[in-house]
């Protein structure tokens, strides 16, 4: 643990990183305030240069381009094949508004795109699907679970994605797409957009699993030598958890609805799948229930555990001090100078005071035995 | 958080302010007992002066008075323009009942415009809609959230809000009211209700941030050095944040019930926008649900911090008090005065007794190394 | 408090006390076991004369008898006019027989009028609806909640109250049904039964203000000073809580249950103003949880501060015991009586001691320090 | 307490008993694993015969039989008056099978029948329904709830119930099928199957009070005096709450089915009557609720006692040892054997030393004063 | 005890045992990730060889085989009798596929069989409908609960089961196959279900009784002796509960979803059973529910016992110290060596110094028992 998880304590001390813990405990996901609402206002950059990238294809066909530029993207509307849009980074608003034009999204959805840190929603606009995803991801270097936004609006023959960040959990997605024969090739966009919003929850499990890991190691701490600071790293934990519930309870709800959708974009053969999506985001917040239920355990062991030894080390002060304690009051008797003390002149005296002495101080060993402190 | 909070401990400890704490948990808005029910009854005044205050605009022209009188605002209600009428002050019940006839609102309406405290609630009337929204601040001099309430009624062609001061959260609305070409001066008064109400929720985000703030620099305090204080400060801040729930989950259920009204008077265009103030008001009620968590997980934390302190207290006292009870013990056997005590005689007595004090004394150390205490 | 509160503890010590607390929490509001249903067993007397007192209206026109005999109540209901009769006592199980048959009631209707203790609850029967209200008071020389059932009935042209005990809330009513062209001599029996209901609803803020003001002292008790008195006042007024609670929740569902009914007897008129008792009541039940939650709040308040207590209660022990204790063997060491013990005949041996007295002693006050303990 | 109680402990850590006690917690109320459903195996007889036991009665005549055979029995089932047969005890499973032919009974419903331990449930077969009541009652003797199952069969001319013992709660419906011109004597079956409901309900007040008098004494034992048994007792009483808790929920839900039930079998005026068993039943969940709330508040009130008393021990101990040990420390040094101390030579050595010491003691306990310990 | 559960302790505190208790807190049934779904990777193998066996019976007639091949399986789709193919071992994707493909599953399903961990569910899919039910078994020599996933796919006229190992709880069902006459075989594939999803359910009481047994030892021993290894059993076993809580509770859903099914695959005759098995379901939650609120009742119990033991120990202290303490000094005061100390010449002065010892012992002595603490 003292290798794994140096971050946690250090960082919760350091008020600088607590803000930003903070920060993500009321997640500020609203335009400037006064601001009308539809007014694109660019989040703080967290990539360097926006990034676009499309897919086109079709079952015999597919096309990639990792550099695009904007009109290269919209010449892909009026193709009939499917087109998968990606931009990475969200801080350049007029690009944003461009393509929102261009695809003919609502403002509110632009607004929605540019401002991470929402929940999970659906909504079903006219000729489009807007979908919300935060994707969570396990920040090992500072221990905590970084959160991230995927927008995703899924047209008649295209389906757009916006990220904050470079890297994400598509790599399979992509494979797939340029494999010959692959069910992906031979579907449509809705095919598509589930196959990235399985992709998404999917890798909820590996963060969980981290989690998980740092819960066992917690656990393994607790019931055997439990610290000062092993309460505080639980007391850590249970917020990073808290933050990922946060994130996946919403998500329950939202695809629920997109399952019960009867949206005409969405085919029969492809909400099937979608009830699978269903059932793994179900899954995973059973996970985050049980981590959280462990961990609510460990605080109880903890405390229990710290009561108990208090207990024992009560037991052992008490033990030593009834005994002694009033054997050293009978040597301080002994001690005195009076002149005339009969005792002190007893052949026998000092023997017989060392007798007596060792009965009582038997006696109170009895007494603590058949208290069953000893 | 010296320089912050000091006011939370001393008011609480304050019975004249604890009497105001308490008074906002039993919220009194109802009439006076035994009164009949539409019967007027003026609130305590929260500023010296009601102050009137009208737009009124429509697509290239617009129109403002910062002291009007009710007969000026009359007027407006024939307009074909969208007028919205602003009252600050709610303790001249003439003033609200001549509104009130004029407008054709409710006794009820009446009655709840000038009680304050109450729930969020929406209801829909013949030609108008009534709204209660709380409006809630955080008062940095005194360290509590202060509530107040927003009446806001939607007619065919006007907007009537209703505050207990002067101060609001309004003023990006009004920019876009005097903005040339901005969607509110497009739309109609509809559109304007949503933006004030958008006002209002986005504003929670304010009061949040700073509980969150005052939050997290107790969360410091209790993971450093917690205090008899921290508990106090950790029971004050709860309050605040129940009080903040307390007013913001009535809203979830408000602006559900606004969003899957079907009322004429809210078209469809603008529809789009409320289900966006009902999704910020669900994130605002998951950021009071996280604070509520995170401070209870500090209770828990400072509970099982102090009871490993003392822990750790009785430890050394124990380590301490053992070692030496049965050295002083040993000592003053030879400090008896009995006349026949062969040992004190011996030439290494002294020294023959200092080597057994060591040997018990480190007997000890090794017993309560072995504990794990040492 | 100790002015106050006094009986809270000798209260809650005395069995026969007792036994009439654990009464209420087993309210037994069912007919003696075996009977049949429909069998009216009269409750055990609250008031030595059973009393009729009836009011009769129509908008001009208004008389009182505040000592009726059943026969002139007969005589109201066939009458055009708004007749309100109220029964205070329910013993006298012959004379509300009577009116049962007189008036058309159900068996089943004038059993739940004689056995108070009953749920609130709201019962539609082919001619009248019949209701339940629990109207809570508090005894101020008790210190408890006392509970009273009144129910309700309303036909076409009547409203029959029952309760338990003389005084009751309705003095405001019965100040309106005298005053020429108030509201209420305007409407029918409907807009009696709401604003007698109004009224019941409307007390119980009353009584959470008393439980809020004595929720208040305990709270700064619990800040200043905890006892252990204090800890079991915290369970009296939890209690006496509860019993509020248990009370209040029914009426939630009950008013829900009157607001949607569509029964003939209930205007839509009048169904306006019930929307605004349901208000009003899910306000009230909005308090009480606010207070529940305080004094939960307050119980770990208490449990804390006692623990952290201890805490510097050991710290002090800790400190005297560890410092004076090797001090005092020190001394006990030089004060044996070895014949052989070269350091006494040394000319600096008693000044050199008290100095790595001093030496020791300060080393146990920096270890202190360094702890933070001092 | 002492001599009403002395079964929960024993009992509690009597293995034997123990599992009895978990037997109920873990109720195998299904057949023996593997077996066909609809195989009817003998439960553990709980009488020594099993009984018949039959009621036939139309407006003007009753009859009664206590020792019936079947072949009696089934003759009642062609006349056209209201018979009600009773079985006590369930472990004749041919007797039960017979019966079950004769009037068409379902596999599953014998079954259910003859595997005693179920929750409560209404099934509508096409013919007659089926209803499980559990009978709860207190077993004076060993302190524990005990439990048996009730089935009722409603057909349209007849009643069967069976039950797994002889007592019963139905002296009272039968005194009123005795009685001439009782209303249960004009109706049909249904409403002696109400009436049998209800009486099983009215029951369960019993054993509430009973466990609410040991709950009022077991609060009074922790408000003045807890000892380590106390909360043993509380422990085994909350679990016989939980015992009682787990019967009465699934009633609620059943109750409303038979409610709701537009089966013709149930006439519309029995349903009134069955909304009456209803409200009684929910009025012993609230009661049991209660029961519930106000045992963990006293589990809470032990606690913060227990660390209350641990502390004001402390205190006594602190004050103490606080105020000796530096006395005696004083006293330890003059006690030394140095042949250069000048003190000892003073004239007033001896009396300014005991000044010294009274400073010092009196500085201590001026000290604890003024921190309130004294 | 510590015959039973050795384990519970050493696996608890072995990194590698943890870590397989966490991997079943997070179970990953997911494909791996980025893979497209429908592809099957094989799970980790629990058996060595993939084992086929398969019934085939009609009403006269019955034929089983142990060892089947695929092929001989085949055969069995295109008879008119009721067949049960069962795969024990999920391995071997290549047959699972070649099934799949013969009995036309959707790849989503054959996934699911092939993914164990799943929640319980049931699908309809056109021609077939598909069953995932958790199996628990008892480990008894690792003390924990095993999980084990059956998938189960009824379609016209067969029945496919699919599980993780050998050992199953289908005995009873085989041995009914085998029984001539028996209701299984005159009815069809739908009442093979239900039988084998009986057995399942029915098994949980296995299970279920294990783990009552360990909570009832675990109680004793809390309230008999409680240890620090007792709280950690506790944690253990409030774990084991947890698993088996999750596996239970999506059942109920399930089983519902069932029941309600209107597909013509499920008769009503069988409908009637399968209101038998969600009905024993939801009796299994029920204890489930009982033994987790009795655990965290015997938490409450440790902790307060152990509090309430410290309070005896420091109480024992406490007295000892305090009665021997002033003693102490009193003989450390006449130690001294000053010169001139008069009571040291006094005749009487030991015996009258002995005396107010006594005194001031016997004070203390009174003093203590008053406050109750002897």
């Amino acid at each position: 643990m003292s290798k794994k998880h140096p971050h946690l304590i250090r960082d919760a001390l350091n008020p600088l990183h607590g803000a930003k813990v903070m920060g993500r405990l009321v997640r500020r996901a609203v335009r400037s305030p006064g601001a009308a609402p539809g007014t694109l206002v660019a989040p703080p950059p967290k990539v360097e240069r926006v990034r676009l990238r499309f897919f086109d294809y079709e079952e015999g066909r597919w096309e990639e381009n990792e550099k695009a530029t904007v009109e290269e993207c919209f010449v892909l509307k009026d193709l009939p094949t499917v087109s998968w849009i990606n931009v990475d980074g969200l801080h350049d608003v007029q690009l944003i508004e461009k393509m929102g034009t261009y695809f003919g999204l609502h403002p509110l959805v632009l607004e929605d795109i540019t401002t991470p840190g929402q929940r999970a929603k659906f909504e079903e606009y006219g000729r489009y699907l807007y979908v919300v995803l935060p994707m969570l991801a396990w920040d090992a270097e500072r221990d905590v679970v970084v959160e991230e936004q995927l927008s995703l609006v899924l047209g008649s023959n295209y389906v757009l994605t916006f990220q904050e960040r470079y890297g994400d959990v598509f790599t399979g997605v992509r494979e797939r797409i340029r494999t010959d024969g692959s069910r992906l090739r031979q579907r449509g966009p809705d095919y598509l957009a589930y196959a990235l919003m399985d992709a998404v929850v999917d890798h909820y499990y590996h963060v969980l699993e981290t989690v998980g890991d740092a819960t066992e190691r917690l656990e393994e701490r607790v019931l055997l030598d439990p610290a000062e600071e092993t309460m505080r790293e639980l007391h850590t934990l249970k917020r990073e958890i808290m933050v990922v519930r946060r994130s996946i309870w919403p998500l329950r709800e939202m695809l629920g609805t997109v399952q019960r959708s009867e949206n005409e974009l969405l085919t029969e053969r492809t909400q099937l799948f979608m009830r699978d999506v269903y059932d793994n985001a179900v899954q995973v917040i059973d996970a985050v229930e049980s981590l959280r239920d462990v961990i609510s355990g460990l605080v109880d062991l903890y405390l229990s555990t710290v009561s108990f030894r208090t207990n024992e080390v009560m037991k052992v002060l008490t033990i030593m001090a009834s005994i002694f304690i009033p054997l050293t009051f009978m040597a301080g008797i002994y001690g005195m100078n009076f002149e005339y003390m009969p005792e002190l002149a007893f052949e026998w005296g000092y023997f017989g005071l060392l007798g007596a002495m060792f009965v009582v101080g038997m006696g109170m060993v009895l007494y603590f035995r058949r208290k069953g402190w000893l």
